[in-house]
């Protein structure tokens, strides 16, 4: 493991052990209460080292520590007697604390939360839902078979 | 790979071939268009093999999974422009499509959402916080090296 800390970031800090309700932890990652929570057993998922986003987070990261995010939605969802889970990372717009970390919520039906309750709408045409997927699919590095 | 196809689940069909805004596959993973975006540009990324919630994913999956969720929002970053994303899953609670499914929307500074726009407020007291982190951490199987 590479332990990449930056100074005054507060995840680095719990990372480096300043005090903080632990739920989990393993070699690459930490996962610990949000001290204020959507509902209470709001767990907050960072890896050790320092990345800003889940772009940044090194492929071989990847599998380690999305494997400790499912592991903590089964846990928190025991622990609170959930109903299901919300599993959610704001990169960059939203972001808080400029290391990444994963948010997973317990939720029950009828807790008065919505997964989205933004406004959407469909695209205005076939040909405007084409132009972004083929956009999409070229930052992937993704050619349809098909045409 | 296991295809495990279920009747009357829309994203089997369009992982067996039924029309979509497809933006990336791989072996294991679909990528497609939201019909009903909260931005142009949302996408869902889907296991190919039905499995309901992030739990349910076998672990083996589980890096492969996050590796397209990983490359698509960077592909949906940089073809919409956008400051940056945002990545839910919703699990049971909220869940349209009983086929687990990961968001990936583009966001900007100002665009009118929020990550969580719903009430947050911190624990009742430090003993309620210790009580909860003890409930997830077991649940999680991790016994803190402290006390």
């Amino acid at each position: 493991m590479v332990e990449r800390r930056v100074a005054d970031c507060v995840f680095c800090d719990i990372v480096a052990g300043a005090p903080a309700a632990l739920v989990f932890e393993d070699a690459e990652v930490v996962a610990f209460l949000d001290v204020r929570p959507v509902f209470p057993g709001h767990v907050l998922v960072a890896p050790r080292a320092h990345v800003e986003t889940l772009t940044d987070l090194p492929s071989d990261a990847v599998g380690p520590y999305f494997t400790v995010v499912q592991r903590i939605a089964g846990a928190v969802e025991r622990a609170m007697k959930a109903g299901g889970t919300f599993v959610a990372i704001n990169n960059r717009v939203s972001q808080s604390v400029a290391h990444l970390h994963c948010h997973v919520v317990p939720r029950t039906k009828g807790d008065g939360l919505r997964g989205f309750f933004w406004p959407r709408r469909p695209y205005g045409s076939p040909d405007e839902m084409a132009t972004v997927a083929a956009a999409i699919a070229r930052e992937a590095g993704w050619t349809p078979a098909h045409g």
